[in-house]
């Protein structure tokens, strides 16, 4: 049997995707992905499947084409919030071959200049935000992936009283043209003209 | 003033290094890392120094040659218990590019088919090992790089009892043809013929 592919691409740009995860999409009959990476990585011959909040479908496309070769886009890294742990519900491990990535997390702590292995990591992208406030409180070091149901004007208000004096530095659109990052600090007003924008990697630190 | 160049080359094969990394690689005058890495990512033509326990040598050299354009190669990624936070101590943010790679952590996870956005990740590599079992014994999912002072069969005897029914994964030489998993639980007895193997992540998980 063939394995599912899922693969990593990174931010989703053609210079930080890996050697063989290029490869690996290339070897693909069926390729899965955000619209984004699809423009961006899928070959003209390749058939496209767009995944978004349709994953039971996506589930029965790979299903009735495994063995062609389907190759799932997993953003940033498939190990961090990504496609892997609903697949897991449907195939075993050994069914499974995960191609890493560069994650957003690492590419704004690399933009900041600051290690990242001591940062608690969370989620608001498409899931509900209640206990990322406490949760973030703990950490002296907390990355947060924002979406639209979570923007990052939202979690800054969420989370800019968890601790004393704490420093929010907004990562947008990283690795794209329109990359922006912007320092806040508790008690800051949130520039108006930047709400509604959400793909963004929030990173909180204790000033 | 030129930056400093700090690249993530993930685990160090070609494979496994974004685009924009191996290009930034190849437009330096120095390059300083590993001898392995050295061996696979710099040109002919290029000045290298091995980066081994010489950080203060090294120091001095990134100080006279920076305007001539300076790569510090850093296994996986800088971000990850790299050779960031010790160039931090000699320059600003400002004065550092950081460019994120694949590290050896989500490459053990992505062999294990696991997510990794919960765990803990820590580090014997290098630094003294105390500590670490009560670490560990707070989680129930943690990564680990071993090193030569602490090789994994150490680790295992330090951190088999942290936990009730902790299932152990050894990853050996990963992306390398000699890479290696192997799977123990608590009081399973570490294999003879595979101490003194320390290029190893060992993840660590609640059974």
């Amino acid at each position: 049997m063939q394995k599912i592919k899922v693969i990593g691409v990174g931010p989703g740009i053609r210079s930080m995707i890996t050697f063989e995860a290029l490869e690996a999409i290339k070897g693909a009959r069926v390729v899965i992905g955000g619209k984004r990476h699809l423009e961006e990585f899928a070959l003209p011959g390749q058939e496209k499947y767009i995944l978004a909040n349709n994953l039971e479908e996506i589930a029965a496309i790979i299903r009735g084409r495994r063995e062609e070769g389907v190759a799932v886009l997993a953003t940033g890294d498939p190990g961090l919030y990504g496609v892997l742990s609903f697949l897991k519900k449907f195939w075993d491990p050994g069914e499974i071959e995960v191609f890493p990535g560069v994650s957003s997390v690492q590419l704004a702590f690399a933009r900041l200049c600051l290690p990242w292995h001591d940062a608690m990591i969370l989620s608001a992208h498409g899931r509900p935000s209640g206990g990322l406030a406490e949760l973030a409180a703990q950490s002296s070091k907390t990355a947060l992936l924002t979406g639209s149901d979570n923007p990052p004007e939202k979690l800054f208000k969420l989370l800019e009283n968890t601790g004393p004096e704490r420093k929010f530095y907004f990562c947008f659109d990283l690795s794209m043209p329109s990359e922006y990052i912007l320092e806040l600090k508790s008690g800051e007003i949130y520039p108006e003209e930047l709400k509604g924008r959400h793909n963004c990697v929030m990173v909180v630190l204790n000033d």
